[in-house]
């Protein structure tokens, strides 16, 4: 069996083994133990399971000083960051827990017999129910937040599904410590083993997705391998959903009004957002549309007299490595293609931080016009993962229109203005929101909150389907509705009883009610 | 150009030609005019469109005599069903407008800026915007209620969505009545040509799924048909959703006691729910677990009893008579199955009705041991329209389980019991519960509510999604998620600004209100 080995991201050198590829045969018998498992959390109810991702959160709490220390050395994304995504990663665990309880995910309808306008109706109820075994892929750039301990985990455990982790190697011994804590919580909780596992390798992956065990499954990565797991997903004889968010090309646009009010402070801005986490976020703007004016130019020099001061970053393993090195360079080396900065590797005035110079980048950003674009669109609306991005200048909302159209759509689109009165903003607004699952004004995407009105998804490849897969929304990924006709009271989910539910949203014979 | 004719049910012949089929320049052309009616229809709010659907049920009801002739004449379903079915579709109509106009399924949140406990959190306000351009399949078994004027129309166009309807060759002057009617009241209310259009062929029903501007597709119709086509709508470069309900086995369990209680009068509804419209129906029970007893064996002569009243009834098409004809003589031919009831063709007692007795066709209903269903799932699971069923006799819960799992998932289950009290209800129940979309007690699954309890889908390949395709739910697959962040208010769509909106239900900061 092949080993999986921890790697240290700022020497690139592999060190301890932490475990080894789960074979077909293993990931049989942990579908199974998920089957089982199901129906034990199914009867935990909500506020059990809420209660349950509580004790996770405290748990990797708990152990946050090693959790920190392991991922930090298997990604480099520095400790201000992870300390920072462990407590994300808790709260989210928490959030979840209350979207559980508050109970709007059930959906949950209650009609009784009587005469309609197509005749008469049974009784029907209606509620959301757990879908079954969820199998999860971790992200590469986010070990905690997307990954073990991640939002498809919390999502899925919250809606009452059993969840199968596929590991990310990138930082495989965090994902082994994480699952460890998570397993011991459990244990103490008397949850059956199947209510959570960790698996490790592509086959194994692979293995999951066409499990007929598996009912859903929730991945972020990148195009190539979300899609190759996307047409698995959907090539099943029993074909199951696969949410799965694979790749955004982020546009930032400016507006006149608004690079002649704040040129300086956006074109900081941008180098800000766009290297923050060395380029590693999947909303990472990386198409800046800037006005074809002199304040257009203004927020240009502003990025790249911004990015001047930025130091290098690691990626975070040796795909994303290569790939950013082949991306930002053949984009770089295109003959349209203006550099407006890419620092020499060889320049002496680059601060040299950390022990392996040849892991970490530098930003590169390049400009295009629109009119060149068109030649070489397959190049340059690639997502390229990493501190890059492209500008491109707009003189007419039509060319706006235009360029946006050239790229795929996008998990979220910035708008700069100058406020309500710019005079761009309605045609900017509807251009994006054609082709984006948020859109930010005069700010930056990066951060993504996970709350109630969080949208985390977008448009193929932005995401494989419309869901989200960050704030309460995402629940709703992992139920199937089920309606009860004429039923007895004794068989029905507490929630679909007459009595009412204190709190509990319902629809009392079409009316909403707060119960 | 191949023309689209209309074909007289009773007698098989193709009659006046009703149109052509449509090309693939011509596809082109009419998603090109559906994207470009979007913004109107979005613009004409959920009231607009509340009122553009009972416009659509007005011209309906106004040209009712017509369309029922035109309709029986085509699908030989008869009158009474048919005007039934009109109603159906006209009530429908009017409902999914009702659901625009409340407005829960735009799923608006507002949270204003604030800290929360992983840091400060932007204004977010997060609404479901319509997808695009919808195509929809319609069905031959339902030339009204799951056709051009059907479920899948009446939501999409609720949600803001262009349709595009590929009609079924099978009451194709039906379809371009309707569509006529569709488009002459559409003029009157000065909606753009794009918001509607009916289209005829195979090849533009899959040019359809793989148009670009298609945004997801709503499709009733048979597992070869409706899986070819998910497989070309997950397959695109930018796959789309593809709402199919494919096909149903759909169970019907009689437990001991109830069967000891009322065997005639259970045995009579399954004969009765068999065989109502020629066993046509997605929903017909075509599976019966009865007990292994006395009463059990009463059950099973109750249904042959009823069937023996049953008169022949035709089938809709030439291929629904070949499939039923071969599919219903496999299964009673095996070796290991009891035929219980298969009337002679060459019966002098049978009643002649019509002029063409070879399209009409007579109920079959075999029986099969648990045992050797196994030997044979493959011929005896796969869903055979018309008016056929399968007794499989259990002896204990375990049997139960076994037969229920050895047939693929269905749209309903049915479970027949004496009550709260049954020793079997809790374990029936689970068994149905993990591959059902609806549990039907005491009745027959054959008739679904348009209302906002209705689950129409299940697992695949009852349905391609977890989405139901008719009630209010169904309009959710016609919508996508779209968050604002930190907008000025005058971008936003009414529904996400501060001001509250009479009577709709939004979520404030976290709390469901109703408006």
């Amino acid at each position: 069996m092949t080993a999986v080995a921890s790697i240290d991201a700022r020497t690139g050198k592999a060190g301890e083994e932490v475990g080894s590829e789960t074979s077909p045969a293993d990931i049989a018998q942990i579908t199974a133990g998920a089957a089982a498992a199901a129906p034990w959390l199914a009867a935990q109810g909500r506020s059990g399971r809420a209660r349950l991702l509580n004790a996770l959160a405290d748990a990797l709490e708990a152990g946050r000083p090693e959790i920190v220390e392991t991922a930090d050395r298997e990604t480099a994304l520095g400790t201000a960051r992870l300390n920072g995504e462990l407590t994300r990663t808790c709260f989210q665990l928490r959030f979840m827990g209350e979207v559980a309880q508050e109970g709007s995910y059930l959906a949950a309808s209650i009609e009784h017999a009587g005469p309609t306008g197509m005749g008469p109706r049974p009784d029907l109820r209606l509620i959301n129910i757990p879908i079954g075994p969820v199998a999860v892929f971790g992200a590469s750039n986010f070990p905690l937040a997307f990954s073990v301990p991640g939002g498809d985990t919390a999502s899925a455990l919250a809606a009452g599904c059993p969840v199968i982790v596929k590991g990310h190697t990138s930082h495989a011994r965090t994902s082994v410590l994480v699952a460890d804590i998570f397993r011991t919580t459990l244990t103490e909780l008397d949850a059956p083993e199947g209510v959570f596992a960790l698996v490790f390798g592509r086959d194994a992956g692979t293995a999951l997705v066409r499990d007929p065990r598996v009912a859903a499954v929730g991945f972020t990565g990148s195009v190539a391998g979300g899609r190759a797991l996307f047409d698995a997903a959907s090539s099943r004889p029993e074909p199951i959903p696969f949410y799965g968010e694979l790749g955004s090309v982020n546009p930032l646009v400016v507006t006149a009004a608004a690079a002649a009010a704040r040129a300086e402070e956006i074109g900081a801005g941008i180098a800000g957002s766009m290297t923050a986490g060395t380029g590693q976020f999947c909303t990472k703007p990386g198409l800046f549309l800037l006005p074809s004016s002199a304040s257009g130019d203004r927020v240009a020099e502003g990025v790249v007299s911004a990015l001047e001061q930025v130091p290098p970053g690691y990626l975070l393993n040796e795909g994303i490595l290569a790939a950013f090195r082949r991306g930002s360079s053949e984009a770089a080396g295109l003959p349209a293609v203006k550099v407006l900065f890419r620092r020499q590797e060889t320049d002496s005035s680059r601060p040299t931080v950390g022990p392996n110079i040849g892991r970490q980048v530098e930003p590169v950003l390049i400009e295009v016009s629109a009119a060149d674009l068109a030649a070489h669109t397959e190049v340059l609306t690639e997502e390229c993962f990493g501190p890059f991005g492209i500008v491109i200048r707009y003189g007419s909302a039509d060319e706006l229109n235009q360029v946006l159209a050239a790229f795929p759509p996008a998990l979220t689109g910035t708008l700069h203005t100058s406020g309500a009165e710019d005079p761009e903003l309605p045609e900017a607004v509807r251009a994006l929101e054609q082709r984006s699952g948020r859109i930010v004004f005069n700010g930056y995407p990066t951060g993504v909150a996970v709350s109630w009105s969080m949208h985390h998804g977008g448009q193929y490849p932005a995401a494989t389907t419309a869901a989200t897969s960050v704030g309460a929304g995402s629940i709703q990924r992992w139920v199937r509705p089920l309606s009860f006709q004429d039923a007895p009271a004794e068989v029905l989910p507490p929630e679909s009883r007459d009595e009412t539910v204190p709190g509990l949203p319902r629809r009392i014979d079409g009316k909403l009610q707060i119960g």
